[in-house]
């Protein structure tokens, strides 16, 4: 029998019930709907966790229509800062990058912090030449249409991410984010932090977070997420659940994607929206924007 | 009859061994002896947890034997890069700073970003501003006396914390480091990462970890401690002692503070030595170097 694979992404929670009617919501579902098939065929050929939640991301990015790579919007000094992890799960392996201006995906930068250099976490002016070191594509800022300001789409706040389990067992998760519209420059939020807006461990599951990013660090909600699979034995529902509950008490707001080992997925969210799609292990599809 | 009040602070983790016989130990320990025993003074006195963390680690900045604040390093392209994080439990209030080469003392922004602003991490060059716009002192880069190439003392990694219980039942955990030893320029460790380096939960605990700084972030370190106790009961030493086991099949190294909600106190490493002292909530006094 094949093991399953799974797959769940996420394109940012925030009020978008303020886009019905005007046609944005359908633009984003059909990208996901198209999106999530093609990513989860790739999964099912045969194609790494690492590999496919790359591919995921970088189409986030690349689309425009989320507050991510292309879509992201300008901060309070008028430039654009970029934020992106990625964590694998069977040998804890983990890059990222925060508050860089340069890169056109900022998941492949985080994804070569991981594989390419002894660093977690590379931040500001010195990640920017990391990035130009490595060849990897960069961008000027005529590059970015923030999705906020243009028809495409929408949340003032967003994120994208995915997470992913193989054939192997294996299990990715990764976020990427373009930061909030008129954020407070040199401000970090969850989404490069691991153990914040991303986390994934072996035979538990992987998590990766979108929302008010404060409350995600103030919780370190993705490794608590998971705390609670592999303490309590929580089914992934309940523990996301759980600690969703705990952010909107404190104040906070948002969502988070996340799949277990065997393929169950869970994507909750306190917003009016969370663009989200999944394919779990059982093969049911679910595509969402409301 | 008084509530406990308890305090751990460590100077970080390394191979202070090969100090035997240089005097280099026996100044630290001086120092961290008779430091203890006034911030102890201070909480029995009626200090709150967060003057009492802010102080400590002020004063480990400033006395030029650690790695952060006054010792701090240059990295890789030789100048100094510091970070630093605060967390009081109650409320889940956090602040950090990470890549910064101005202040004084790190801690203090921090707890300037925590108490005086709406992010919880600011980082690189606009976090300078921010610094400067704010009036905290600044120093340039001929205060730095590199703690590794003077007399004073040590560790070409470490980091400075402390874990604070008050009077109260209040509960703050603060972290600080220099970075290592020509470290790559831009490169973010543990310190300043809320839920990795730092961590505080009401009724719980606090823990501020040292070493080697991408390890602690893959493992999620702090909050993962401070999930056992909440989730399985487990003792705060039996918690830390785990998940720095984790970190050394990892093929990490390191150590932790950690103090419970009862004045319980666990301070675990794996290195050769660590610079620690402590007095638990019944009184018993701790300080070591080996």
């Amino acid at each position: 029998m094949q093991r399953p694979v799974a797959i769940a992404v996420h394109g940012g929670a925030g009020n978008l019930a303020r886009y019905s009617g005007t046609g944005r919501l359908e633009e984003a579902h059909k990208f996901l709907d198209e999106g999530i098939r093609s990513w989860h065929t790739m999964l099912r050929d045969g194609c790494s966790a690492l590999d496919v939640a790359s591919v995921c991301v970088r189409a986030l990015e690349d689309v425009g229509y989320f507050h991510a790579g292309k879509g992201s919007s300008p901060n309070d000094k008028g430039y654009v800062e970029l934020d992106a992890s990625i964590m694998r799960a069977s040998d804890h392996a983990a890059g990222s990058v925060a508050a860089v201006r340069s890169p056109k995906n900022p998941i492949d930068v985080a994804r070569y912090v991981m594989e390419h250099t002894s660093q977690v976490l590379m931040v500001g002016a010195e990640a920017d030449v990391l990035i130009r070191d490595a060849g990897i594509p960069v961008v000027d800022f005529s590059y970015f249409v923030p999705c906020d300001e243009v028809g495409a789409a929408l949340p003032s706040t967003g994120t994208v991410g995915a997470v992913v389990l193989d054939q192997h067992g294996e299990i990715v998760a990764a976020t990427s984010t373009g930061g909030t519209l008129r954020k407070r420059a040199g401000r970090v939020g969850d989404a490069p932090i691991i153990g914040a807006g991303t986390y994934a461990r072996a035979r538990l599951g992987g998590v990766s977070c979108t929302g008010i990013g404060e409350y995600f660090l103030r919780t370190s909600a993705a490794s608590r997420v998971l705390a609670r699979v592999e303490l309590l034995g929580e089914h992934i529902s309940t523990a996301a659940g759980t600690i969703l509950t705990e952010i909107v008490n404190l104040g906070g707001s948002g969502g988070m994607i996340a799949v277990d080992h065997r393929g169950t997925v869970a994507m909750p969210f306190s917003t009016s929206g969370m663009y989200r799609a999944s394919i779990d292990g059982s093969g049911n599809v679910v595509v969402g924007c409301l």
